[in-house]
């Protein structure tokens, strides 16, 4: 079956032939599972996001939701489409079975994910929101939390957000002034205004649960006295039925440029328009210790991030399908050296440039969901893998590679879906074709879950340096390993791993070079090209991978051929593009940093 | 006055202290015009454009125009705003006064459309494109069709239209089949359908001028066969007063991303919906002579992509000063040394992520507007130089730089328009800021009047080979005299000027590399790369003429110092990323060309 919202062939190469997920399943969390089940779980949400979400993801952009000032109005198509995905049970995919979840590794869960990000972000956000607000309270709520909230989120019957923004704290969220008040019966009141709430409000679920930031008066100032709080929309009995309203309550939606699908709520609580129990403010419940809100949220935040990457590649992915399809299908010019009008126009693939850029994109949205399965995977290894060394170490790499895993394809898909537009002409210029909705969409993915510049700062800040620069160390060691293998290859994997080695080698001495001077805020000044350097240093590797996962010592097919030539394309034209921002960097260049303000 | 539209202040450097506009009025055409008609125009752009057309510019875009299968409606305030520009007299401000014009340098005119673009280009196409159909009948129409139609199009009562594309030939035009049947009496029956009709259709004038290119029977066959006609929305008595309706009907709308303020037709000729002079046919009146269609049309389309390149660097101008406003406005976060939460937090141009992110605007949009107006001053030269050799070393000097003054701006300032997205971060991505509009807007821009592809076939393939090199001589010739000049000076522009000379040296060596072998399918397939490769070096160029129209010898105010650090960073930071290009096509690199179709 052609699917224009991901490839299933390169996902089989990418699961089995390269990430060989089904040997995960010799391991006891995931021994109930074979590539059977793993294939069929990815029939299933290939077809389901196909069937259900793909097919309003136009009219859910185009009449996206409304606030008439009591309510939010979605259209019917994402209701019908949120209760098939309910009762497939995919929103458990990875969670335990002891909560209704169906324990498959988490990188078939976030492949799985990914149909439904190619297929309809706006709806899609619906349920991962409840997946990531579900993951946090099962690891950091409490029993009597998990019984109340996770199970009817497993289910569908409840949704959940993440409350973190405020209006003058976006990603500075030491400065969040939403209080909570303990109360005499242990519940707290809650009162303050949280934006950019995806799914803040809507009526598409029973009930809504929020998990909101917020500071316990008397605490310590700044990120220090951040807590965190379930506060459901509807306050729910211990028989788990739905009682009274919550005084939370939709301040307005804001209107993006793209995710228009998705309702983001400004959401005032404690205003006084509900007084729960006959009281002022919200009704909220402590969720672990006071002032760990923010650990506890970092820990659903890392998986988030892997997830706007994933998303990020997914979208790519999709308007590099819609581009091929066109450019094979749509007559336009002849080739550079045919001169006689007469003979026919020939399909716009045929034009250097017109290759030039699916090349890119191929090179960009299979790179990019390469990178987001591969931190998928470790994921599983520091859940599953044996000896706490192993899971450690997992856990270190993908501390490192998490900002690029976000960072990267949300740079270079949306390139991709630039040139998705550019392929199509003015046709791609229009909303009656679908690939300016995808750049919409995209477009996002740099902003939310910490800015671009935010990632830079997290990598060169703190992942490279922390543990005394171990986690660089153990990156660099990984990277080194592909080299190694591919230069025991030889041919064109060894030139490749060359280059990929000097290229590593520029990532050690160019960090060291930074951190050198004791000065991070010269250091600093350019994190986020040091991100985007070093980003394309680890798709480069990540290229390598699956150039050596290709079968051996023969051309293989059409597909095998475009992933050595897609390899190719990012050795020769992607990744050279790092040495002037490496050189850049060395130079430990302050023109920006010493740009006064008054200059501009 | 601040603006958030356009800096006239940095107008004013531009136009006086580089370009020395004022010395053009020592010529015959402009004799009548001074410093003080030039600031007087310019005030009177900035200020129309800021009251008439800027408030309009978000309603524009969010109720765009509607087709009720009959006529075309849009909102009330395009056509107020219209009737000022046209009661303003800028529409024929550097057209001749026998005409109606003011006879202003076109560098002049020009510079007052930036502002237009800068506010509203969805209202403000409608007039351009007016101006640049009245150039054309100017250029090539007899001068009866100059009395019916160029008078009433100055005095904005009627407006006109470019209709070349059609729905199988949009960059192929050899390929339209719009037919034009001579009729007894001298004129034509045209019928056939155009597409990406901008202002294709509406009710703001009382008439529409559309110049059409389509096909006589019997011609020969591709380019050389296409004609240019006149066809009246409704016909034009001798006296001037409106006939008949003719049969050219809207059948809908395109419905684009951006831009959307400008209703964007798809045209049916001769459909039979009406029978002007009872006849099937749209009526058209043949421009100039038969088969020469094309290279009429060339001559406008030339001073288009100009106009474009200027439109692209408005919109990232703009985009550039609602960033800076934000970021100087915005209090977010704390220095990176600072670690007390209870300290206030600081603007974000505090932050040297934020500047780096507005000096690469600046560096975009300043140097976009500079090298616009730099190719509108070669246009007043080509008009008025003294001396046919001066006149026809502007026009090459044009020719060679017209597709870079086209696609650099579309793509660079596109760039700014997305960094400004990020400046002000969630904010940035909804419509309740301008940015992303500016970024959709400007997203036509690599795509309309030939796109990025076509611009690199057109650098590569032709501007830079013809006439044995020449243009490409005169480019380099014209790039060593700033070179000798800022060696001259020393210090800091004769350390830049080295810059400069070795990245020209490598054009000329690339250039010549490349059409070594005598393959143009090799030579073209990276045509694209070239286009940027050498218009980030033309664009250094425009950097370093700026910095040496800076005052000499001291530091300046900051708009001085901040002219200075624009310079260096794109020194530093933008003309290296060329060396990978030009790495790139040295090696005639084929790994796009070579990707089989069926690899993807």
């Amino acid at each position: 079956m052609d699917s224009l919202l991901l490839s299933r062939r390169d996902l089989d190469f990418l699961l089995h032939d390269w990430l060989d997920v089904t040997a995960l399943t010799a391991r006891e969390r995931y021994a109930e599972h074979d590539r059977e089940t793993v294939d069929a779980v990815l029939d299933l949400s290939a077809e389901i996001a196909a069937r259900h979400f793909a097919p309003h993801n136009k009219k859910n952009d185009a009449q996206e939701p409304v606030f008439d000032g009591e309510r939010v109005h979605v259209i019917p198509e994402v209701g019908r489409a949120l209760r098939v995905f309910a009762d497939s049970g995919l929103a458990g995919a990875a969670m335990d079975r002891a909560v209704g979840g169906q324990q498959l590794p988490q990188v078939v869960a976030n492949a799985c994910t990914a149909w439904f990000q190619a297929a309809n972000v706006g709806t899609a956000a619906y349920p991962f929101l409840t997946v990531a607000n579900a993951n946090l309270l099962l690891a950091h709520g409490s029993a009597e939390q998990v019984d109340t909230y996770v199970r009817p989120m497993v289910e569908g019957r409840f949704f959940g957000t993440m409350c973190l923004s405020e209006p003058q704290a976006g990603s500075s969220l030491a400065d969040i002034t939403t209080r909570a008040v303990p109360q005499p019966d242990g519940t707290y009141r809650v009162t303050g205004t949280k934006t950019w709430i995806s799914a803040g409000d809507h009526e598409l679920s029973e009930n809504i649960v929020h998990l909101v930031l917020a500071k316990i008066p008397g605490g310590p100032a700044g990120v220090k006295g951040i807590s965190l709080f379930v506060v459901p929309k509807y306050l729910v009995a211990p028989d788990g039925s739905l009682g009274e309203r919550n005084d939370v309550v939709p301040a307005g939606l804001n209107h993006k440029m793209g995710y228009r699908g998705t309702a983001n709520a400004v959401l005032n609580f404690g205003e006084g328009r509900h007084t729960p129990g006959g009281a002022p403010g919200a009704v909220g419940f402590l969720v672990g210790e006071p002032h760990r809100g923010l650990s506890y949220m970092f820990h659903m935040m890392n998986e988030a991030r892997i997830g706007v990457g994933l998303g990020a590649a997914a979208l790519g992915y999709t308007g590099y399908l819609h581009a091929l399809d066109y450019a094979r299908t749509r007559p336009q010019g002849r080739p550079s050296g045919a001169k006689d009008p007469a003979a026919p126009q020939v399909p716009i693939i045929e034009h250097a440039d017109v290759r030039r850029m699916l090349l890119a994109q191929k090179s960009y949205v299979e790179g990019g969901l390469a990178l987001g399965l591969y931190c998928s995977r470790l994921l599983d290894e520091e859940r599953t893998a044996e000896g706490a060394d192993a899971r450690a170490r997992a856990r270190l790499l993908l501390d490192v590679l998490t900002p690029i895993a976000k960072s990267w394809p949300s740079q270079w898909c949306l390139a991709a879906n630039d040139l998705a537009i550019q392929v199509h002409g003015g046709y791609g210029y229009t909303r009656e074709y679908d690939v300016e909705q995808f750049y919409r969409d995209n477009r996002l993915n740099p902003i939310h879950e910490g800015t671009h510049g935010i990632q830079g700062l997290d990598l060169l800040g703190r992942k490279v340096v922390m543990g005394g620069g171990a986690g660089l160390r153990l990156l660099l060691e990984t990277i080194g390993a592909t080299v190694r293998r591919a230069a025991d290859a030889g041919g064109e994997a060894g030139a490749l791993a060359a280059e990929l080695a000097a290229a590593a080698d520029r990532v050690e001495r160019t960090t060291a070079a930074l951190w050198a001077g004791g000065d991070p805020d010269t250091a600093l000044a350019n994190a986020s090209v040091y991100l985007e350097a070093v980003g394309h240093v680890v798709l480069a590797w990540i290229w390598l991978e699956q150039f050596l996962a290709l079968p051996d010592g023969q051309d293989g097919d059409g597909f095998h051929q475009g992933k050595r030539q897609a390899a190719r394309y990012f050795f020769r034209v992607e990744l050279p593009r790092t040495g002037p921002q490496f050189d850049l960097l060395d130079a430990l260049d302050r023109t920006a940093a010493d740009t006064r303000p008054d200059w501009f």
